[in-house]
């Protein structure tokens, strides 16, 4: 940190680049991180690149070297917000749940996460506010539901649980009703509740996910 | 029409008073109907008084004479909204079905609004858009969600399906699942598929609603 200085040229030290990349790579985390707090509490059209600069301790110059505008921030901070819902389906495979139990304990994560993460929030909030983007955000809904879909298609190969709807039917109403209580539960409560309604519409809508995973231990991401 | 002129004074005609309202009323119904659809289609942050005013083939005068600004224009439509919610509940109960039957009766019905009405797709989208617009609107989603939670009560009187969730536990879990079908409906098809969404989610969530209305006949609104 900091032998390289500002200078670069043919003549740099070897490992000097590697600082400078590392370097740079820390300071997009950095304003990405202020971007993702202001996109979550102000919405896009509120937010300016001043605000990112002085939330990220640096000035608009240098926000304008890493990201061009205000649009190719909102975009970034999409991006990681569908990067930590993909983490967040890998750490749930490596469980190793049954394909019921596998939705379940995603729905549960998911809540606690966009309870508790600024990314999730900043994704959420941008993807409300697609509209008046100037970019095109990438389509929502769509990758998680299929994702679902896969893992509930399992069980039916399995010959398991044949009384429920159709994979792809119980994919579509699950996500809609995890929307739905993340954008209420989000209006009404800012999200202090999401995992008690999350909790609550797995047992309604696939109760048989008790049977895999517990719903209510002493573990503060639940009841 | 037209006979009252533009005078106003104590020497006015009996009934120019009542005219002159009638006409005022009218006014403001075509002031309404062109800032729904301005809202529904553009969003409030882009929504201009001029705009509204050359859909309704008014000057901006005559727009600012009835509404102060863009947020009484907002408010007037989000009150259009709930009390066109409450036609469609009102409408409901007196098909005197059953509470399951009921409840899944209004969801279809107010699915076939999003769809096709403008007041309730621009309701929608001003509630999405709350934090950005000056005046506090009505909490969205509660009083739908205590009317479902009344009807269902009464089959909890009854004695019937004890086999469910408690009522306000269904219900909140069945208005997240229809805001979410609403919403990702829109954002994915414009609301062309929210009819069948809502059948879904009916019939995952109260299949034995089955038994008491009809989810596929023959009328456009359903199957």
């Amino acid at each position: 940190m900091g032998i390289a200085g500002d200078a670069f040229g043919p003549q740099l030290p070897a490992g000097t680049r590697e600082l400078k990349q590392e370097r740079a790579v820390r300071t997009r985390e950095r304003i990405l991180a202020a971007a993702a707090q202001a996109f979550a509490a102000k919405g896009y059209p509120a937010v300016t690149i001043l605000d990112v600069a002085e939330a990220a301790g640096m000035t608009k110059g240098a926000v304008y070297f890493h990201y061009e505008n205000k649009d190719a921030l909102a975009l970034a901070v999409t991006d990681l917000f569908y990067r930590r819902i993909g983490e967040l389906a890998d750490a749930v495979e490596e469980l190793d749940l049954s394909p019921i139990g596998s939705v379940a304990e995603l729905l549960l994560r998911t809540a606690t996460a966009f309870r508790d993460e600024t990314v999730l929030q900043a994704g959420a909030r941008l993807q409300l506010e697609r509209q008046l983007i100037g970019v095109r955000l990438p389509l929502p809904f769509q990758g998680y539901t299929e994702l679902i879909t896969s893992w509930l298609a399992r069980d039916r190969e399995t010959g398991a649980r044949d009384e429920l709807p159709p994979p792809d039917t119980l994919a579509t109403v699950l996500v809609s009703a995890f929307f739905g209580a993340q954008h209420i539960s989000w209006v009404l409560d800012d999200r202090a509740d999401l995992v008690e309604r999350t909790t609550a519409l797995v047992r309604t809508i696939i109760p048989s996910a008790e049977e895999d995973i517990q719903l209510c231990p002493s573990a503060p991401r639940r009841c």
